[in-house]
């Protein structure tokens, strides 16, 4: 069962952990910061013809790498969550269509694994479900065939833009226990701050990162001190300040005054060398949260390096259809809260 | 709480009410054979400048007129599940930017509405949430812009090709007792049997509700006969024809001998007149299978007329850009069990 607290946020009473995962990831996330992390490298056509058959193919071995890690059958998963940024999903449905488990698709633009570990928890929490595989991807190319320009016509990118994350990671959620533990999760609502630049996504995200971290904090009656850290994805360079900014103006610090640092930290801004690899404000994607935490972040709560994080999956909404028509760009951002054990 | 039945299938222990819906069609609906039933009509274009302004405006209004209907404030809604089929899901977030109310997207295809009434009755049975709203919409214009062809270029329609219904619609799931009943869901898997004909959608979906429906009767140990009536959306005249096929081929027969008539019935088949409209196979998108049990279903559960139904919503897995590939559409269905009380 889960209870929901204040206005947005549920706490689990079914114990729901993240018992494995897996992530893959292309040459430039391999070269990045984290790369150690990553359980494999794949180049990001993945040798497929296209970039749309490329990123399902991501999705798709990344399905079969965490089936053979966790050892279970197929149908020992009641359902799995996915979703992506590619027109109609279909990473997912061609990556997922020969996985023979019941599956449903989920929409949160770049929030999509933290929308998944919301919803997916809460399955579990209604008693019927034991165990169930969130899943999002994202690859370079194809995103910006959809939202930019063709890589090949080498159009300059403003300090602002962001890369997305060639990658595809996977979660298993389970009531058995081991592995982290899921303890509460806010549900975001749609933020619009009138902006309407595509190559500033962290700008409309920052707002609704803000939105459900105060949501979260309220409904707990918690400070951010509360947890080790505060973890967004993905604003990048320019929306985190943004983030750092709005909270302070909502009386709500990020900075760790003992620690000398932000307790916030972004996977957008920190999969990249900005410098080394000029990828200008830092990673994006479905894939961006969704490798960083399947990989760093979920070491670091096994090793006991952080025992309690929050992980807000943050989404932009639109398409390139809405920003031709001046359609501003909304936000959105989904929060879970997890402790390791 | 939920129990899990066989592969697929939940059963609702908490009983969660479809206590009220609201459906907004437009001109080519109104006009067909179920035109009474709908709440409202609007022009196509909704008095905005694009198809897609027109759709995310007959999203919003769906839900104002949702919300006066069950004078709730916004703070009592839980959550809204939405989806459409528009790029990146742009007409259920534009239209609901304002809303106010927690937000999670799906992407189903045509199926979004049975995969709202799926997971919001989970969510109602973890306990945490009592009122959550589901909605879906499309729009024709904007549907075979993104699909198809400019519908001003007059490109000729093969036979099976389908209509997309332009409308909204959303119910409004609830623990307080009142309306309809969602005793039992059963989530689809993705299934593929290659087909590539973007104008054959019924013959991609069909066989997804085949496995859907065989799923479900076969978890509860139930003949097809259990249900008044067994319907689905959209899989429109030629697609219906199929399904009885194949129930047949694997022991299910939807023939009502009693009756002598199909106790199948297909939104999609029902909502135009094929020879008056000329709409070729029937009815298709979002909007069709949930405006159809929004306004008709829902008035004949109410009335009595129908005590049980399975409600099956099938989508296809697709973008313009797989089939140019030549991938094939993957079919998905979602089924919701629901009695009248």
């Amino acid at each position: 069962m889960s209870t929901k607290q204040g206005k947005q946020t549920y706490t689990n009473d079914r114990k729901v952990y993240i018992k494995e995962t897996a992530a893959i990831v292309g040459p430039r996330e391999k070269e990045g910061p984290l790369g150690d992390y990553f359980d494999e490298v794949q180049n990001e056509d993945f040798d497929e013809k296209s970039w749309e058959r490329a990123e399902a193919k991501f999705t798709g071995s990344v399905f079969q790498k965490l089936m053979r890690k966790i050892q279970l059958k197929t149908d020992d998963i009641d359902c799995i969550l996915a979703g992506d940024l590619m027109n109609q999903c279909i990473a997912s449905s061609i990556g997922l269509r020969d996985s023979g488990v019941p599956y449903l698709g989920l929409f949160g633009a770049c929030s999509t694994i933290a929308e998944g570990m919301v919803t997916g928890s809460l399955l579990i929490n209604s008693g019927g479900m034991d165990n169930v595989i969130c899943m999002a991807s994202s690859n370079f190319c194809a995103a910006e065939k959809t939202f930019r320009m063709p890589v090949e016509q080498g159009g300059q990118r403003p300090p602002t833009a962001q890369w997305t994350v060639s990658g595809a990671a996977g979660l298993w959620l389970s009531s058995q226990s081991g592995g982290p533990v899921i303890t509460s999760v806010t549900i975001g609502k749609i933020t619009d701050f009138n902006v309407t630049d595509a190559n500033n996504m962290g700008a409309a995200m920052a707002p609704a990162a803000a939105d459900t971290i105060i949501a979260h904090l309220s409904d707990l009656g918690l400070e951010p001190s509360y947890y080790d850290a505060i973890i967004t994805g993905d604003l990048g360079l320019t929306g985190s300040g943004m983030l750092r900014e709005l909270m302070d103006m909502h009386g709500y610090s990020l900075y760790d005054e003992r620690n000398n640092c932000f307790r916030h930290q972004d996977c957008g801004a920190m999969i990249f060398d900005p410098i080394k690899q000029k990828t200008h404000s830092g990673g994006s994607g479905c894939g961006c949260i969704a490798s960083v935490f399947a990989s760093y972040f979920y070491k670091q709560l096994q090793g006991g390096n952080l025992k309690r994080i929050l992980v807000v999956g943050t989404g932009a909404l639109m398409s390139p259809v809405s920003v031709k028509q001046s359609e501003s760009i909304s936000g959105i951002a989904h929060a879970v809260a997890i402790e390791a054990q």
